[in-house]
C-alpha cells in the first residue's frame, strides 16, 4: 500500500474503476501515479524516466481492456497466430519503445506482423530517446514522422504493410483514448506511433534524461543519490584505466557498448575520446558482429557487456568471433548469483562462451588481477577473451605485472587432504574461509574453461579431496569440467554452484544458502566426505 | 582443376586479369561458372539456385576490386569504422540476398550502417526468393521498390537515411560494372538494389526455385538426384506422422520453422493443413518467440529447427520459453558430429538448452523413441520439451506406448563390472558394440541434462567403471554431468564426447577417432581404467 490514502488510484482495482473516471479524474490519477513512481524510485532505485513518460498510455490503454499485451512484438506475432488457431477474436496489442527497436528481433517481428490479415496493434512508444541517446537509421526515421505529423510518404512503416497512425501527444489522455478507440478491433496490422516526453513530471528526468532512465535511491529534494558511492577503484574504473592508458599510446581500440554506457562508466570514454566510443544501441548481435569486423581489419575492439544481455550475440560470439578465432576482447558485467529478477540473471553467460571452442574465459579474484588479465588480453592478438568482471565485493589485490595467461598456470596456497579451487569473486568470499577452517589448499584457477591439468593432477597425488566454487549455475560449470577431467583419478571431487533455476528476486544469501554455498555448509561436507 | 582446358576462367588468377577482358568475354567468363557451378553441384550437392543468380553481379564486383566483402553488414559495419580509425581508405562492402534481410542482425547492421559519415556500400541481391519463398513486410517493400524502377517515396531505406540505387537487371554484367562505379568511393552510406534471377542458367532452377536452393548430387540431363532415397522411416518421417495425427485429431497444433521446410519435408504439412504452417523467414528469434506467444496462449507450437542455426535464439529460449517454463515442443535437426564445414556444426544446441532451467532436452536412440518422445512431449503441458532427432544410422525399434518422460528412467541392459551410459545416436554406433566386446551394462540415458540418480547409485554399487558416450561437444555436455554426479563417489568415470574446437569439412570418422571415440579405443581405454 502507498502512503497516500486520499489517492483515487487506491479505489481502483480493475479496467472497469477506470472507466467509470472522467477524463479529469483520468488526470488526476496519472499526476498520483508519477508521485508514487517517484517515490519508490526514491527509495529503492529503478527505471525511472521511460516509465514517467508512458504514463497517459498506460492509463489509456487499460481504459479499453485489450485482450493482451507484451512488450514484445514478436511473442504479440504468436499470440495473435494462436488467437486465430483457436477460433477466439481478441485485439492483440504489444508496446514497444523506440529505444527498444534497435534490437534485431524487434524487427524480426514488425516484418512477420506486417503481412498477417488478422487484428494486431504495435504501440511504439517515441520518447526519442533509449536508455542513453538512442541510436541508429530508425531515430531518422521517426523523426522524419513526427515533423511531419506522420504525414510522410518516406514511411518505413508503410512501405512494409503497416497500416499507420501518429499520435502528437501521448501524455494527453483525451488523444490517447481516441487513438486507442480508432484502432480498436481493426482487422489488419496496424501500427500505433505516439510521442511521449521521458521523464514527465519530474523535471530532473526531463533535463538529464540518461541519468534518471535508472536511478539509484535519492532525495526528491535534491535529486542526488542517497547511496554512498564506492570510494577508491571499482570493477569498472579499473576496466576504464586500462582503456585510457591504452588510447593514449595511440592504439587502436574501440570501446564498444550495446546502449548501457552507464554500467561502465562509459561517458568518461565517449567525451574524452569520442574516436574510440561507439554505442551500436540495444542490439547486442550487432555489438559483437562489429567487433569482430574491427577485430579482421586489425584494430582492438573492447566489448563492454551485460551477462545478462549478451545472450542476445550467443550466435555471434560463436560464428563471427570465436569459428574465426579473432582476437576480440570483451569485459562482462553482472555476472554471478544474485538477487535481482529471472529476466536479469547473470548465471549464464560463462556457460554460453566458456563451452564454445577458442574463448578464454577469465575470472579474477581481485581487482589488481583484472587489470593484469585486461591487459593481457588487449596485448594478445592471438584469441577472443572474456573477462568476468568482479560483482562481489573482492579486494583491490597486489599489482600484478606481465602475466601470459596464455598458459593458465594455477595460483597454490598450500594445505593439506583437501584442495579448494574458488573461481573469481568465491576466492575470496568462500574459498579463503573454507581453507582457513579446514586446513586445505586454496587454490585461484584463473579460468572458467581452461584447466591447468599439471597442477591438478599434482594436487590429486597430494589430497583426498578436490572442491570447486564458482559464482555461477553448476551445469555446464567451471566444476562440472573439473570432475569430469578426474574422473578416472582416484580422488573425491565436489562441486559447488547454482542448481540448473532460475530464482526470481530470492537474496543473494537465502540462493547461496538453498545451493549449500556457505562456509559451514561447505566446511560440513568436505569433513563428511 | 576443372575439365575444361579451353576456359577463360583457367586464364584469370585475379581482379587484374579480369579487367583486361572485353565485356563479351566477360559474358562467356559468366557462363563458364555457371557450367562449373552445376557440374560441381550436380556431381557433390550444394548451394545451386542462389549461385546461379550471383554470377554477373560477381564479376563486375571483383572487376572493381572493392577491398573487402561480407555477407554480413554487421562485420562491414564494424570493418568500416576499424578502416576510418586506422586512418585507411578503402571501400566496404558488404552483400546480402533479400532472404537473409529477414534476419534480425541485418536489420541490426543496416540502423548502424545509415548513420554513420563514411564510405559503406550494402548490395541487395534482391532474387525474390529465400530459401524457400520468401516471407514478411520486407518482400512488401523490395516489391514497392521493383515496381517503380526504384523511384517510389516509401522506402524503407532512404527513410533510414541511406542513400539509394536501383539496378533493374543484376544479371547483366555492364549495368553491374556501372552500378558499381557508381557508388565507388562514396563517402556515406549507400544501399545498391538488385534484381536478380535465381537459377539463371539453368532452367529447372528458374521453374521450381526452392527444389534447387540446395541440392543433393543429381544428373545434369534430367534434373533427378543421383543418391538414393532412404525407403521407410526416417527422423523427419516420424515427427510429420506425428504431427498429422494431432492435427487430424483436432487439436491446435503449430508446425513452425525458420525457413527450412525442406530439411524436415514440412510441404507435407503446408500444403495439407496451411492453418498449422508457419515459416517466419531466416529469424530464429522470431521463430522461437512467436512458440512462446502461441504457447502462452494455450495453443500448442511444434518448432522444427536446425542444431547449428537456433544459435540465433539462445535469448529465446531463456528468456521467453524456460523463464516462463512454457510448454514449447522443440524437434532439432542436425545436432551432433558430423563432417560438415565449421559454419554449420551441430554440437553446441544441446550445450545451448540443456544447461537452462526448465528445459527437458531428451535424445531418442531409435525411430520408435523418437516418435514415443514427441507424443509425450506434445502431451505434457508443462515443461518446454527439446528432442535430439537422430542423424546417424539409427534402428526402427520397438514401438513405445505412453511413457512418461517427466521423470527419466535409464533402460539397463545388465552387465559386469562396467556400465556404458550411450546418449541418443551413440547407443546403436558405438554404446552396444562396446558393450558386447567388454561384457559391459548397457544403458539408454534417455536425457542429456537429467539424471536418474537412482539408478546411477545402484550402477556406482554394481560397477567399476562408467562410461558416458554422447554425440556432442565434452564441454557443457551430459558427461560432465554425471562426472559430477558421481564426483564424490568411489567409481571410475569416463566421458566420451568431441573436444572442444571448430572442425571444418574434417571426415566424421576422423572426428571420432580423434576423440578416442571408437569402440576398439573406448574398449581399450575400459580395459586401462
Amino acid at each position: 500500500m502507498n502512503k497516500h490514502p486520499e489517492y483515487l488510484l487506491n479505489k481502483i482495482s480493475g479496467p472497469a474503476d477506470l472507466k467509470k473516471l472522467s477524463l479529469p479524474e483520468m488526470e488526476k490519477l496519472a499526476s498520483e501515479i508519477r508521485t508514487l513512481i517517484l517515490e519508490k524510485d526514491a527509495a529503492e532505485g529503478g527505471h525511472l524516466g521511460p516509465d514517467l513518460g508512458i504514463v497517459e498510455a498506460t492509463i489509456a490503454y487499460h481504459y479499453y481492456a485489450v485482450g493482451h499485451t507484451s512488450t514484445s512484438i514478436a511473442l504479440a506475432t504468436g499470440m495473435a497466430k494462436a488467437r486465430d488457431l483457436m477460433g477466439k477474436h481478441e485485439n492483440i496489442m504489444a508496446l514497444i519503445g523506440d529505444g527498444s527497436m534497435t534490437g534485431g528481433l524487434a524487427y524480426e517481428g514488425l516484418n512477420n506482423a506486417a503481412i498477417e490479415k488478422h487484428n494486431l496493434v504495435v504501440v511504439v512508444n517515441d520518447n526519442q530517446m533509449s536508455i542513453d541517446d538512442n541510436v541508429g537509421g530508425l531515430v531518422t526515421a521517426l523523426k522524419k514522422l513526427r515533423d511531419s505529423n506522420g504525414e510522410t510518404k518516406e514511411n518505413p512503416f508503410t512501405a512494409i504493410g503497416f497500416d499507420y497512425r501518429y499520435v502528437a501527444d501521448g501524455n494527453d489522455i483525451q488523444s490517447m483514448i481516441d487513438a486507442f478507440k480508432a484502432v480498436k478491433n481493426v482487422d489488419h496490422p496496424i501500427l500505433l506511433h505516439i510521442n511521449t516526453l521521458k521523464g514527465k513530471g519530474y523535471q530532473p528526468a526531463i533535463d538529464n534524461e540518461e541519468a534518471h532512465h535508472w536511478v539509484m535511491p535519492f532525495d526528491l529534494k535534491t535529486d542526488k543519490t542517497t547511496v554512498a558511492m564506492p570510494e577508491g577503484p571499482t570493477a569498472s574504473s579499473i576496466a576504464l584505466d586500462v582503456l585510457e592508458d591504452h588510447i593514449n599510446n595511440g592504439e587502436k581500440i574501440m570501446a564498444i557498448n550495446a546502449a548501457i554506457p552507464g554500467v561502465f562508466g562509459l561517458d568518461r570514454i565517449k567525451n574524452k575520446y569520442p574516436e574510440n566510443y561507439h554505442d551500436v544501441g540495444i542490439a547486442e548481435q550487432e555489438s559483437v558482429a562489429f567487433a569482430a569486423g574491427m577485430a579482421k581489419e586489425g584494430a582492438t575492439p573492447v566489448l563492454f557487456e551485460n551477462s545478462t544481455f549478451l545472450q542476445r550475440a550467443f550466435d555471434q560470439l560463436s560464428h563471427d568471433v570465436a569459428a574465426n578465432d579473432l582476437p576480440v576482447v570483451m569485459m562482462v558485467a553482472g555476472g554471478g548469483i544474485s538477487g535481482t529478477s529471472k529476466t536479469h540473471l547473470g548465471v549464464f553467460d560463462q556457460v554460453m562462451i566458456s563451452n564454445l571452442p577458442n574463448w578464454i574465459y577469465l575470472a579474477p579474484t581481485n581487482l589488481a588481477e583484472e587489470k593484469a588479465m585486461m591487459e593481457w588480453a588487449i596485448k594478445q592478438k592471438k584469441h577472443p577473451v572474456a573477462i568476468k568482471m568482479p560483482t562481489k565485493d573482492v579486494p583491490e589485490g597486489k599489482e600484478i605485472t606481465a602475466v601470459d595467461y596464455s598458459e593458465i598456470k594455477y595460483d597454490i596456497k598450500p594445505g593439506k587432504d583437501v584442495a579448494v579451487l574458488a573461481l573469481g569473486d568465491m576466492y575470496d568470499m568462500l574459498g579463503k574461509k573454507v581453507a582457513e577452517k579446514t586446513g586445505a589448499s586454496l587454490v585461484n584457477p584463473v579460468s572458467a574453461n581452461i584447466l591447468d591439468t599439471a597442477a591438478l593432477d599434482k594436487l590429486t597425488q597430494e589430497n583426498k579431496v578436490i572442491v570447486t566454487i564458482e559464482d555461477n549455475i553448476l551445469d555446464g560449470g567451471f566444476g562440472e569440467k573439473v570432475a569430469s577431467y578426474l574422473g578416472d583419478k582416484d580422488i573425491k571431487v565436489l562441486n559447488y554452484g547454482q542448481k540448473r533455476v532460475y530464482t526470481d528476486q530470492v537474496p543473494l544469501k537465502e540462493i547461496l544458502k538453498d545451493n549449500r554455498m556457505t562456509v559451514d555448509q561447505i566446511v560440513e561436507d568436505i569433513e563428511n566426505a
